[in-house]
């Protein structure tokens, strides 16, 4: 490969060290799998406090947040060391031969799932735990048999070191190839599409903007032979208000939405940015309740000066709108690098649901504590702006709990543009479980049938294989239980 | 849309009819489903005669192979619709609430599988029932819920439009949109890249050629909003020969792999096309005998004049490599459109396996009654081969009977390379049923983590749903018991 920058010989190296572990570890029983996964959670908790003060002076989420995200973490870790235990890598469909001809007479198959190989994982500012070195993309890859190829970001580079270290001391003390986890540094451009590129890279696991991601899932079609590239890009996450939704009242629902707009300073990819609220009483009622409510909010520091960067041209975009009012002016014309420490003020905008509709630029994400207010005036109106949005990670609906006609379209158009539908509550915070779904139609995911959070993850780094008449010693050798 | 193609307007037409009719067909109740889709298995063999008439006429594959595979596409109806009324489209993971904060505490969620919508599938030339009109993508696409248009390959215009017209009779007999099947007519380029672009369709089936299947990918990765592209592109499935498998003679394999290459004049995807052999005495019995039993063999004529054209230009590639054998002179020098009306004759190359590697030139496949014999020398120099080919649909290995490392290392790159590794027997004859894995790495497949054959072929047209604190009467509703 060629040397011109000097990130590639890192990547070459960490890129050689996962290709030669791949067999071991495609070939690692279930018990060495969930073996590892719980000793890389139990270095996480055992390092808390020291890894917490280190998260914080980096990303500024606070302490609170990053505790709990680092629990998160380590429970998603053990999680995922469960569903192995479970088999659920092992899985296999086992049809008996069928004597006869064709097309009822078949030889006997067996259907198992084959590691795909080294996996690159490119982390996430926003979660510097829980979406990096051992976030879920790690974990569900090393759960499915892949040694894991960790793109450091440049926002978190010492809690990145810091956290590798830890797992490679746990990679060793368990008698693993180091190869299985690796870890390459440097912000590049370059350097990413080389990795993504690398001809010992069999698949990539993204987090980020759609920009980035859709720049290196080019690279990766682009290749010779191109890989599965999972990339998870984020979205504005429409969440509609129905006027029966309100008939306790709009205090309680607006500050809880407030709290969910501005939570973690507007950057997580299930912020609600975009509210669509039925042009009445109660709907006014409501809007003028969540401008109060975020306008008392105080998000910390973004996380990186481009990140405030881009969302402050986001902003100013969508307040220079000839057709958008803002609900909540700034309290003061803070900018980013101003040296204040500070988070922007949170913000809210309004606009009618036809100009929406015919304005794609309106449909942008703002990453970042901010939404847009539609007015909407019928059924109609909200299926024809949740069908003017594209891919989106989450759909939330409020006051559908009846089986009404009206209510069985609009789920049915929620389900058409999201991975995840809610009937109640607000779309922040993501449960790692079985049943989750964690991406949605483009531009929300690159691959829509996939999910990113959740046990069903690890299925994105398995392959099928049918195995025709295969030896009954082998078939025994595929369920995970002894090492081959 | 532009109407500057005349079979654009038919385009546009038929998407618009499957796009209104996608709501009912995605609602649709498991009755409903199955009750089409052995409506279709029955029209098929109501009129077996006439159709396999035709389709002899226009394909020329012959009235035996023709009954078989028409029994094969009704067959395949007939247990996709057995796989709804079992429910695979309908399945759901219900995880319960759980109290307490996160990350253990968590809402309740239901995963759901929701149809895609419209799916664009192109019919290969070479299966006029299994993998056109009626075929497995067709069954699949509809037993998930999904409308499909059928793009109508040129190899059998005729046979199309008659089992399409018996096709819409079914589907109007039973009440349904006629949007739920339609089918576009014509051979451009131009066509079938503006049906991929079309903003009504959702996904594409494609089966064919690299050149054809790549374009059409890149076209649907170019759409302003991408849509998955399920392309099944062929493949050269080598066939090891381990010393061990001739132990009792070598005529009988020689006469099964014979027939398994020209089977069909060598037009299937499966068919094997590159024979690792052993240089050893055992190996070169086996060899000759191959030549012998292959050039007995009459295929019949080729589906088209293009596909002979490629063949006779594949096979005249091959013949004139300074470092290749030819095994098996033609008979006559009969070329394409002699008016014959036969069959090329079968052919049979040789090469060091050294030149093999070396040479990705070699590597490409002869679609057509031929293979190339790879001389082997040692486990390491299969493992080598293996390695050097791209992705396959199939890789038989014969003689791996035994647990030993060396055998574990030979499966194990079958696995590597392959979508379906066989333990004896030919790769031709792919069997419908749930373990059934027909499709490889890159260049065999786009979408390697999926098959194009067996049950779980209707899981490419399924995208998964997140149901959050869904009332009780939805997630019923979604289980596929009543129609919506």
């Amino acid at each position: 490969m060629s040397e011109t920058n000097p990130a590639f010989a890192a990547i070459d190296h960490a890129a050689t060290q996962a290709h030669e572990a791949a067999p071991h570890w495609a070939a690692s029983t279930a018990n060495e799998r969930a073996r590892l996964l719980r000793g890389l959670a139990d270095v996480l908790e055992q390092n808390a406090t020291a890894l917490i003060a280190l998260a914080n002076d980096e990303s500024g989420l606070g302490e609170a947040r990053l505790t709990g995200e680092l629990a998160r973490t380590a429970f998603q870790l053990r999680g995922f060391a469960s569903a192995v235990e479970a088999g659920a890598p092992y899985a296999q469909i086992d049809d008996a031969a069928v004597p006869g001809a064709p097309p009822a007479g078949r030889p006997r198959l067996t259907l198992i799932q084959a590691p795909l190989g080294p996996v690159a994982m490119f982390s996430a500012s926003n979660f510097p735990f829980a979406f990096s070195v051992l976030g879920g993309d790690t974990a569900s890859a090393l759960a499915a048999g892949c040694p894991v190829i960790v793109k450091a970001h440049s926002g978190h580079p010492a809690l990145s070191r810091k956290v590798f270290d830890l797992a490679v001391a746990v990679v060793a003390q368990q008698g693993l190839p180091a190869g299985v986890l690796t870890l390459v540094e440097g912000a590049s451009r370059e350097a990413g599409a080389y990795l993504v590129r690398h001809p010992h890279v069999t698949a990539v696991a993204f987090t980020g903007s759609y920009q980035g991601g859709v720049a290196l899932w080019r690279v990766a079609n682009e290749r010779p032979r191109p890989i599965p590239f999972f990339g998870e890009l984020g979205s504005i996450n429409p969440l509609v208000v129905l006027p029966g939704a309100l008939a306790n009242g709009v205090a309680e629902a607006a500050k809880s939405l407030a709290g969910s707009i501005a939570l973690g300073c507007g950057q997580f990819c299930t912020s609600p940015g975009l509210i669509l609220v039925f042009d009445d009483a109660d709907g006014r009622s409501f809007t003028a309740a969540l401008a109060d409510a975020l306008s008392t909010q105080s998000p910390h520091r973004m996380l990186t000066d481009s990140i405030r960067h881009g969302f402050d041209h986001a902003v100013g975009k969508m307040a220079s709108h000839a057709a958008v009012r803002s609900l909540i002016e700034p309290r003061e014309p803070r900018k980013a690098g101003d040296g204040s420490g500070a988070g922007p003020s949170p913000r809210l905008f309004e606009v009618e649901a036809a100009t929406f509709i015919a304005n794609s630029e309106l449909h942008e994400e703002m990453f970042g504590p901010a939404a847009l207010v539609v007015k909407v005036r019928s059924v109609a109106e909200v299926l024809q702006v949740l069908h003017a949005v594209e891919g989106s990670l989450t759909v939330t609906l409020w006051g559908v709990q009846q089986n009404t006609v009206d209510n069985l379209a609009l789920i049915r158009a929620a389900e058409q543009i999201a991975g995840r539908v809610l009937f109640g509550g607000v779309p922040t915070g993501v449960a790692v479980t079985r049943a989750q779904q964690h991406g949605g139609p483009w531009p929300a995911s690159t691959q829509p049938q996939t999910t990113s959070v959740g046990y069903g993850a690890l299925a994105r780094f398995l392959r099928p294989v049918a195995l025709q008449d295969a030896p009954d010693w082998l078939i025994a050798v595929k369920r995970g239980g002894t090492s081959s």
